[in-house]
């Protein structure tokens, strides 16, 4: 996934700031979702979230106004009630920043944790199959 | 209210993004909303919220890095389904930015118009008799 | 110009942050410039920015989790130190939002307005010559 | 340092937005920064900003519209050209995120890293000799 640079992303150092990278990492793994056939509002209006829960993040180099950078989303593992993820974001083939990231799932209206939707589920294991 | 620019505000430009201004003055509206005893949290757990319907800008000048900056909010007008708000940005009493805001209420279960709740209502004429 | 809106365009009302609007049409600004061939980063590398100095927002609907909107971007007028655009925010061919906004062209190292750069002026005039 | 939650910091799971607690986690180094007595727009002026290079974040719980919150920031350790910190955000004494933070000073000009400034070094050392 390429995503373009824009102010609102800089700030007064001349560079993206750097929680906005994890907005980045964000739509990466959105897209993956949507790319699975899962539609992330279908689910909302049933209160099931993806929340981060753990996160480990490099910060390597910088992009900066008008940069379009790389981002990357590979599923390492899925469990019964969390996915975990290796993410980096390029710049012409150079690292910028890297992170694993932890997502569950949650019901909003308890702000409980539960499994994984088996759609999501079936998806994943759809598409390891096809590979 | 006073408000602290911190690195998440500016851009590359060394100043204040634009947008954020927008933000700003959406704090000061909440903070004024708070002080007239309403809770937002709760009103949006009936599918109440508040939403900016129209909103006309002036930009004049710009805040930087660590500067603290003075939001004010006054109510022109509070009709039975809008209110407008005249509000101003300013740092050391010079003007910054300029505002007259428009704000609807809305049941966010069907993204329809409603009433004002008569608790905002009562409050507001409450103080405008304590005025 | 499309945009698709993720978890962090959207706020506790379900539906996109208002002043996220104000993204979209910068980010549909700087592509038109973009696409004029002006790069922004050199501009800034000189100390010059564009600035909006005057902005007219009417939001009429609301863009939710994973809806592709698309945002245009017109020129009405341009002037020596200023520049007048109209832009609409659409889904589905639906009007959500409408803005005019006034952009002009400051040193970013004095905070002072200047002259639009005659590149840019240049690549205007050679694009209405080819319309 | 209290931190009060607004409706742009939520996101549509009706929460704080997961990559804005890195906004507040840096509201509190700058907070702590400043309460050294070292002003970062001044340092900016001579092309010096901090940037973070490491991160570890846990997040156990969320909080919400109106939520006033508590972040905290803990220097564990300065070295010659980085700070290690521990930062919680808690919310009415419970833990909600928590995390390491790794800051390090870049010369903004040349993107190239530096030492820490020794008038921070010093207020560094002088607020430890008080303690």
């Amino acid at each position: 996934m390429q995503i373009r640079i824009y102010y609102e992303d800089t700030d007064a150092g001349g560079i993206v700031y750097h929680a906005n990278y994890l907005k980045y990492f964000e739509r990466a793994r959105s897209t993956w979702v949507r790319d699975l056939g899962i539609k992330q509002q279908a689910l909302l209006e049933q209160s099931i979230a993806f929340v981060v829960i753990d996160m480990s993040i490099q910060f390597k180099g910088s992009a900066k106004l008008d940069d379009l950078v790389t981002v990357t989303c590979e599923l390492l593992q899925a469990k019964r009630a969390s996915m975990l993820f290796k993410q980096d974001i390029l710049l012409d083939n150079k690292l910028l920043v890297s992170a694993t990231v932890k997502v569950a799932c949650v019901n909003t209206k308890y702000a409980k944790p539960m499994g994984i939707p088996t759609e999501l589920i079936d998806a994943i294991d759809k598409k390891k199959g096809n590979a």
